[in-house]
């Protein structure tokens, strides 16, 4: 079976040593001091290795099941929910006066990628519910949030999204589900909800749904969209669980992965919803949850990666095949273990490479979430909506491949299930796709957020690269490893801009089809910058005395692999922009 | 349910407009001329259509069972495999001699092809039943040839290939199953064999296993190993099958993919066996057959791409999300179908070109190994040896990639399994893993095969290049698009190869860590020079006044996207490869 391990000593290197958290001055941030995050992130860390990742292959195999209407969980999901309602970590980063705990964002995703990483079916129950806790937070009435947020940040109710319908998924203005006025100021919402995660299940007492749909006599398409609270048992009077609201699980759908969530069709038959937000204003209130809830599957995508390497890295060492071409390293044995052999290396150190890297990203941008919320800060909240896009699909579609990675080193032991590294690949393969699939990320990235007032955030992000070059030029130990790849990168991703700015006004698809690309190009630059950050950091660690000498080592050198191997996609991605719309737009729909 | 229809047009161009086959003096080749090889592919591919691909789903959701020690195939697959041996499909590529048709390798490829795109886990019974045919037809003795050849040809008896074993799979030195001599020339197998495809079912009336076990006294490691024929039931004096012979099947492997063929934990107990090939020889009557099965294997990634693309064309063409930011396409629908927006376009346009010239490479490769089989041509061999590594590598590793990218446009409904977009993903992804993981391919490819000869091959594969860009030189319209690009990818493959001799030497590592770079470098010269043949081709053709102007014009525009798109990542491949071993060695193991 599948081990994960919390990496804590990784995430508290980011924290302290590179974001330097308890300093920032970011309005309560002066509790992230060192001991505080590592009791939190080993605590943690102990729930998930105890006992998330033993149901993580336990979801898969049962997987959910549909009878008489009622899903049920698999085996153990009920009694690991309570653990995390018991635990509190269902409210660690929601205000107290619902009964949080008031973190910040930046330790609740540190945490969120331990309980993912153990088991991403299982934490996806509190996830939606926490991102639907965020919308009724932001978006409800005093009352509405009396009403149901006590109840939801305790997962005594869990919630859900329902945006998707048969026929539309992107494009959310051809939806159908309408809601119809009704004189107590609630609607009759009817409609159908496709792929919704949670939708139903046996671990919490109701399921607050909040349901993209339409009111009768609105304006037509995306501009008509309304968003509604639709619990599935009506609340009464008294706060307590009420009558059945006609809302019904058509069916579970069958997937390649996350079998441990229950993904359902959800058939709304008059079903009393309440406005969330203003009317025809839905979508308004969906996107301020967006980011977050964007930068949430990047950091799933991440994770999966990360649990995959733990156990391709088990495997490395324990799996004996072949000698070290340059003598053995394991004579005594039959054979050195794989380990040994540079390309299993290679595999593994791309793995590593990216995962750090990545959760350097990961935090870094929940960092700027904070400076937004907590400091009020416009020009973060311009970077970190810039960032999310890049975080979403960079993280997903490279932890995707990672987990493949991971996969490949077990051989055929890797196709079978028994290892759970299928598991991994199949699993991670949706955060590709869920919460805008990551062609419509490329599409926000280029198409809105590289333009947004002005273009100021991306400038800003290049003058934030140029300056941590300029500033640590007279650093040796930077300077050939990390800061002239840096540049090299930053100087592909400008040029990239550029090519944009010159040719997207002649014709949009000059810089449409490209934006793939520069999803990708913009991503190897933010883990270049956060791999030269962190060298900077363990470089100065080992300067100043640091006891844990390996770890700054290992950190630098698996920084130079990153650098080295993996930043020269820039000008391969550069390459592709550069070549234009033309071979992508030449042939006619009848020529595929 | 998904669709496949044969990729007719296409094959057709490859092997009568760039290879012109008929015209190339390979012994039996003037029998393939254009309506021949058109009515086979037709042929072949009314049974893809009608009978293989709407059984794909159902191997994949039923998959195999045992009972009892029997193991069942899915509902449908034993009328479908009678239908193949019914239209002699079991030995199209065979010698007359037994019962086969006597065809070509590359006529045989282009069909497996057809029916692997159709139903990977279906067509791999009779795949496997080939590779052993091949195997006693080349090392057998007249009396084992007489035995069992005509009897497998026809598919009555099928093959199976046992290598793998619990502890070892790429090393099999470390083999434990035991070949004991017996007084009348035969010997008693016993020991465990795992991941056998095709290992037991119901749809043949014996099953020929072909077994590697060590012979008592024999050498250490991979030199004593030996090569058996295990019938699963005895062949009686007259021919007939009869007593059981210790063979079992241990469990059916739950797999990531698949499902329709059965892959068994074989064991052995005392079962007799008779030698094929000589004592000790084993492997190398293994790595005859190696070349043509990792060819079939690069041709099954190939297969699920394309099975892939045709799918994800059709969703693009149907589905309606969006509008074209240029203007709407289909402005008296609700919204454009998706293959208006230059990032899907993109995605198809990658699954395109790549199908395409990788059919070339896989037929061109095939061509090379009938030039190696019937003129007894030694440099061809060499060069299909060379390129061996790469056809397998490559050709699953993007086929992979291409199935992913096509599920991709199906959004979520990609993800569900209802549209079968998983499967074709699921069932790749083996591809990347058996006949030697692709890692090893890497190894052989830059430890075997480069040097090989002194390196004879690998400079006639440059020979090659050059001339082609020589002699087309003045040709205008493939100077800029092709010729230019290609040059520039042979130029990073040839310092590729440069820095592996400079310092490969000083530290093998320095080769073996930039190995599966140098395999994928490689894949996109091998694409490259195709897609400039088939530039070349289709000019000619228009010139000629060739009717089908459409399909030639659609063929030099998916080129230019591959040369302008695909073809810039041999820079990154070479720069990664450049950057020698130190950072992906740097790394103790315990720092992993």
């Amino acid at each position: 079976m599948p081990i994960y391990n919390a990496p804590t000593k990784d995430i508290q290197f980011v924290l302290h040593d590179v974001l330097n958290v308890s300093q920032s001055g970011i309005p309560g941030y002066n509790e992230l001091d060192s001991d505080f995050t590592s009791a939190v992130i080993e605590e943690a860390g102990k729930l998930a290795h105890d006992v998330l990742a033993p149901l993580n292959s336990v979801g898969d195999k049962e997987g959910c099941r549909l009878e008489n209407g009622v899903v049920y969980t698999p085996t153990g999901f009920k009694d690991a929910f309570n653990m995390m309602k018991d635990g509190g970590w269902t409210g660690l980063d929601v205000d107290p006066a619902y009964g949080g705990q008031g973190m910040p964002y930046i330790l609740g995703k540190a945490v969120a990628e331990i309980f993912s990483g153990a088991n991403q079916a299982f934490t996806m129950y509190q996830g939606l519910t926490h991102g639907a806790v965020a919308a009724i937070y932001e978006h409800g009435t005093d009352e509405q949030k009396a009403t149901y947020l006590e109840k939801m940040v305790a997962c005594e109710w869990t919630g859900t999204m329902n945006l998707t319908e048969p026929h539309c998924g992107t494009d959310l203005g051809l939806m159908r589900t309408k809601a119809d006025p009704q004189s107590d100021g609630s609607y009759k919402i009817t409609g159908q909800k496709i792929f919704i995660s949670a939708g139903d299940h046996d671990m919490s007492d109701n399921v607050i749904h909040l349901v993209l749909a339409k009111i009768a006599g609105g304006p037509e398409g995306i501009k008509g969209v309304s968003l509604f609270i639709v619990p599935k048992f009506i609340i009464n009077e008294d706060g307590s669980v009420g009558a059945t609201n006609g809302v019904s699980v058509g069916s579970l759908e069958e997937k390649m992965g996350i079998h441990g969530n229950s993904t359902c069709v959800m058939n709304y038959d008059e079903s009393t919803g309440y406005l969330l937000g203003e009317e025809h204003k839905g979508m308004r209130a969906m996107f301020t949850m967006m980011n977050e809830a964007r930068i949430g599957v990047g950091m799933q995508g991440l994770a999966q990666a990360e649990a995959a390497y733990q156990n391709a890295v088990l495997y490395a060492k324990d799996r004996l095949q072949g000698r070290d071409v340059t003598g053995a390293k394991n004579p005594d044995g039959p054979a050195d273990p794989l380990i040994v052999h540079p390309d299993i290396r290679r595999n593994l150190m791309d793995q590593k490479s990216f995962v750090e890297g990545g959760r350097a990203f990961l935090l870094w941008s929940s960092m700027l979430i904070d400076q937004t919320r907590r400091a009020g800060d416009k020009d973060a909240h311009g970077l970190v909506s810039l960032m999310t896009p890049v975080v979403k699909g960079f993280l997903t579609d490279k932890g995707f491949d990672m987990t493949v990675q991971a996969q490949q080193v077990f051989g055929g032991h890797g196709y079978i299930e028994e290892h759970g590294m299928s598991q991994f690949a199949r699993d991670a393969r949706i955060t590709q796709i869920y919460e805008g699939a990551n062609g419509v990320q490329a599409l926000d990235l280029v198409g809105r957020k590289l333009g947004l007032d002005g273009g100021k955030h991306v400038m800003a992000f290049f003058e934030m690269v140029k300056s941590f070059i300029k500033e640590n030029q007279d650093n040796e130990a930077l300077k050939n490893d990390f800061l002239d790849p840096l540049k090299q990168a930053s100087k592909d991703l400008q040029a990239a801009g550029m090519y944009f700015m010159q040719n997207g006004m002649k014709n949009p698809n000059n810089a449409l089809a490209g934006s793939y690309d520069f999803m990708h190009l913009f991503g190897h630059t933010c883990l270049g910058l956060m791999w030269a950050r962190m060298a900077k950091a363990s470089l100065a660690a080992l300067e100043n005395g640091a006891p844990d000498v390996a770890f700054h080592e290992t950190k630098l050198a698996t920084g130079r692999y990153y650098m080295a191997r993996q930043l020269p996609a820039t000008g391969m991605h550069l390459a592709r922009i550069e070549s234009g719309a033309d071979t992508v737009m030449a042939l006619d729909a009848e020529s595929f």
